[in-house]
């Protein structure tokens, strides 16, 4: 994130916000925009905002920070500054003490005034440089949303928020994984270069068919399977936690924000 | 910060942070330790930490956090298992309400269970790549700490945390700018590539020969003023939130930690 970068927003941007907005669309947005930045939510009440931005700060792999709003806020100033996160996410899950209670299509009910937002980084903002770059996405082919997985992996502890790390798996050809590492690793507010290449096992994986969330992809003869960090380490963590209120995206709907993935190239 | 580096604990730093704990080193730690990670301390009261940590996130070429100790806590964890940031860096800066009340060698008896330390990257981690490069470091040649000026850039604003960005200067031959360019920008954790090259007006300074803080060093024909984002912008923020108790690092007392810096290195 450079000083003085400035924010792009498109007509095509807008007409699909106001579509999310107006509940006209209500599914994933994998693949949608896929030259745009797009976003994790979790939303705290304040009593919680010190240790769960702490815990990112401790596992910036899985929790890349992009945006964190003030007690109240609901409208992002860096990632857009047109947008409201209680409508502008096509669906979201509202946890209760660490138990799911319910999907719906916009918080405007449940906002409070003690409420803090944070935006995090999500591996869907690297389709677009992978798509230019020639590299085959497989859910994307199978219309699916990517497979994720529960791992054996620790997270580093904050306060109440700890947990298994969670990482999304992409199929990779063989030929193309140093390319897929370099493009990625570029992009560390996304996740950036995998957490590890090849083996499940590693990672406490004991069946690439069984994710936890997402659905299952297929995997071929000259393709390997990458694994990144995902966004959903929180949510793991929120559950053990039990905070008394956590609102989330729902898994695969994100925010679509209004930056270009450019502005989080390191390079 | 890569899941899994380990931290190497060198027998040379073990003596240098006992000397430094003995009170028998209360000088500038520029150029010591030049292969290990060098932080800035600030330590505010819990009220404070959110908003801090989220300047922090704000502004992250000027404040890129390390680690952050939870309330009362005064050992890290992450970039060593052996320090007491009360005792283990050479000067302290005591500042009541903003305003700075006195230095001192340890802050033991400033020390209360509310306070929450933040270790921040510090430019001088850059000094060792830099000098292993064939790169010449004026101020280390001359034997300064090195200049540091305000500028008219503005930070982004977090609660009560706002104020100008502060950079520090080290004259770079022109041969030599893409290579110090490249290889401080695979270390954001120490502030990454510079912030500008060239024309000190573009940030609004107006003499080279007086910095705010710091040393004036020479540049000579063939080099170019370097700047980058410095770790005494908390400070300025925290001179104008008037804190009720801040407690810093003395300009250029870092504390050392255990940490090589090839452990921030993003490839």
């Amino acid at each position: 994130m450079s000083i003085g970068k400035t924010t792009k927003y498109s007509s095509d941007i807008h007409d699909l916000r106001m579509k999310i907005r107006m509940n006209e669309w209500s599914s994933q947005t994998t693949g949608m925009a896929p030259q745009n930045v797009q976003t994790n939510l979790a939303v705290l009440p304040e009593e919680y905002a010190f240790d769960f931005l702490l815990y990112c700060q401790r596992n910036p792999q899985a929790c890349p920070v992009i945006e964190v709003l003030r007690p109240g806020v609901s409208q992002p100033s860096f990632v857009s500054n047109r947008a409201d996160i209680r409508t502008d996410l096509p669906k979201y899950v509202i946890y209760e003490h660490g138990k799911k209670i319910c999907e719906v299509e916009d918080i405007q009910s449940y906002w409070r005034d003690d409420l803090v937002t944070f935006l995090i980084g999500c591996a869907f903002t690297f389709q677009g440089p992978l798509l230019d770059a020639g590299i085959h996405i497989r859910h994307l082919e199978e219309g699916r949303s990517d497979p994720t997985y529960i791992t054996s992996i620790a997270t580093r502890r904050a306060g109440i928020f700890y947990g298994p790390l969670v990482v999304s798996m992409w199929p990779v050809k063989w030929k193309d994984v140093a390319k897929v590492v370099q493009i990625t690793g570029r992009l560390p507010l996304a996740h950036g270069s995998p957490v590890h290449v090849g083996d499940p096992k590693h990672l406490g994986i004991v069946d690439l068919d069984h994710p936890e969330y997402g659905e299952a992809v297929s995997l071929q003869e000259d393709e390997v399977p990458v694994f990144w960090a995902c966004g959903v380490t929180p949510q793991q963590a929120a559950a053990k936690a039990k905070p008394s209120l956590m609102i989330t995206h729902s898994s695969s709907h994100m925010f679509i924000t209004d930056l270009s993935y450019r502005h989080l190239d390191i390079m």
